[in-house]
């Protein structure tokens, strides 16, 4: 049955009570450091993109396990308190997070949705926790240029040059500890999630994901503003990952076809995260640290001190692998959703 | 807090009912309809080990699509009544499993625990019915032995040599459907759910991926035995993914320093897949593969006829990729748990 006819699909879950977000904690590297506007939500800015281990993939384990004790800090707890992490990258066989959590003594979840990985570990670690299967757990995501341009792209002593539709790697992660305890003072609560659905809207060009990503979005966004019980105007924000100007403008067309005008509600974690005069990255910020920073750093304390009552956090991701687009592959795309509210 | 601190460590999840395995499917390739004494249980053989499509990667994904359709269509429904669906698989980016589902209007949660996907996926979905979130729901993995090798070694054409310690990527995929409807005859019920963790015992040697899994599958079974309410003599089977011979006997010793003898109910699926007197296939066969299709082609039909009435199945997962390995990184390593047991 093919999408559009699956006229009953429901997407959407509400929680049955509120999943706090407790603490969360990220790091970044220094390009983050000094172009960002909201450097000072950044828990840690090292000081060059190595942070002191040996290689690129190191390093971005590094800035994961770093995130996390940083959240377990800040929020009093051991790893022991943890029942379970939920996290996720972009690089192969999740590495960055399978040696990021090596040695922490977590139990463990390995998930893969590229980008939109913060929304997905978020999302299933929440109904892992509204269930009662576990009281306490971190939702994670990292990624970093360099070990990014090596995954995908080229090595970066090559040079090789990049069109402007191309988006930069953040450099960076996030982590957030989710429970449902009613106790002291939680940053926010989830109270649903959009389950992602993969997308493929057949472009090939891997260097315009925006393009890709944008009709997953839309539908994750729609599915929200169909299913949930929240009108387009109930929602402060609808925060999309790493669509960036592409992106972002394909997906105002998709949600104005479909009767939403989310333009002056709709902000792209990949289009803030820089301060654009100050660096050139193309059409914006990607990667799965990039919504992951920006939930840290922006989202969450807009939330906690009231200036947002509610978001839809949807970050997007390209399902792609440099094999599949040098077999000249479309790339196929989901959005993974979490609804967000004040305390 | 180290691993063996956390002494009030929680792994184990009793699910509130039986949720139940309603329906399985596996398609594999011609190696393993030839090779194995367990094909009277496959779905279905591809002739050979493209099954109709250009490269690896393509036909990989074709498998899982198939072992899906072919999965509905034993259970009489179509993918609009599926709520979700739980994949993962060995490539980069989990592409088998992206592009694979990408098209069938399914919601999605990308999953990665290498060679442990299949318990990921079955614990993740379980638990997701278990708690209402989900009424129907997926989980799938999927293994090619060239994709795998493009992957992780050299391409096929190079004819690079294996050490004996080395295993064979099983071409094949499983996929089952999950639901908690007190209905017609399910082919068994999940019962509970042992969360893994990762373990890293600091062998460097990814060709000998098995000595590497054996503490990880260890953990997950002690775990297991000490915490859901049967004894080692309640489980017909103790049910590993791929560890081949070195691993199976690493898994022994490690249990017979905690004071179990799993030998005579220790099961490895990849020591059992192949006929080894016809195929020579060094340790063993591997791949996410190999223990989704010995689940589907042997576990389940044992569980259904009464053979066995209640099996932990922990599939384990090395958590390598090619990268690492060239950086000379140890290879930590997981291994997800599920009870199940006769309706």
């Amino acid at each position: 049955m093919a999408l559009s006819e699956a006229k009953n699909r429901k997407r959407c879950i509400l929680m049955k009570g509120p999943i706090y977000i407790r603490q969360s904690g990220c790091v970044t590297g220094p390009k983050e450091g000094s172009g960002s506007h909201f450097a000072d939500g950044f828990d840690r800015i090292w000081e060059d993109d190595f942070g002191g281990e040996k290689n690129w993939e190191e390093a971005e384990s590094a800035l994961l396990k770093q995130a996390v004790e940083i959240t377990l800090a800040k929020a009093g707890f051991g790893t022991g308190d943890v029942d379970c992490a939920f996290a996720g990258d972009l690089l192969s066989q999740s590495t960055a997070s399978s040696y990021g959590l090596s040695g922490l003594g977590i139990p463990h979840y390995g998930i893969f949705g590229a980008c939109s990985g913060s929304g997905e570990a978020l999302a299933l670690c929440s109904m892992l926790i509204d269930g009662g299967y576990i009281e306490r757990g971190l939702a994670a995501a990292s990624s970093h240029f360099a070990s990014a341009e090596r995954e995908f792209r080229f090595p970066l002593g090559y040079g090789s040059q990049r069109p402007l539709s191309a988006s930069w790697t953040v450099t960076g992660s996030g982590a957030f500890l989710l429970d449902r305890d009613e106790i002291g003072e939680p940053l926010a609560k989830v109270t649903g999630v959009v389950m992602g659905e993969i997308v493929d809207p057949g472009i090939t060009d891997a260097m315009n994901m925006g393009g890709c990503m944008a009709p997953a979005a839309a539908l994750t966004i729609t599915s929200a503003l169909k299913e949930f019980p929240y009108l387009l105007e109930n929602y402060d924000q609808i925060i999309t990952g790493d669509l960036g100007e592409v992106g972002s403008q394909a997906l105002m067309d998709l949600m104005l076809r479909q009767g939403y005008d989310i333009g002056e509600r709709h902000m792209d974690c990949g289009l803030c995260i820089y301060d654009r005069e100050k660096e050139d990255v193309h059409a914006g910020g990607s990667g799965c640290g990039c919504s992951a920073v920006m939930l840290a750093a922006l989202i969450l304390p807009k939330i906690k001190s009231g200036d947002w009552r509610r978001v839809l956090f949807a970050p997007t991701g390209a399902l792609l692998s440099k094999v599949r687009t040098q077999e000249k592959m479309s790339v196929p795309s989901i959005a993974h959703g979490v609804v967000i509210e004040r305390v």
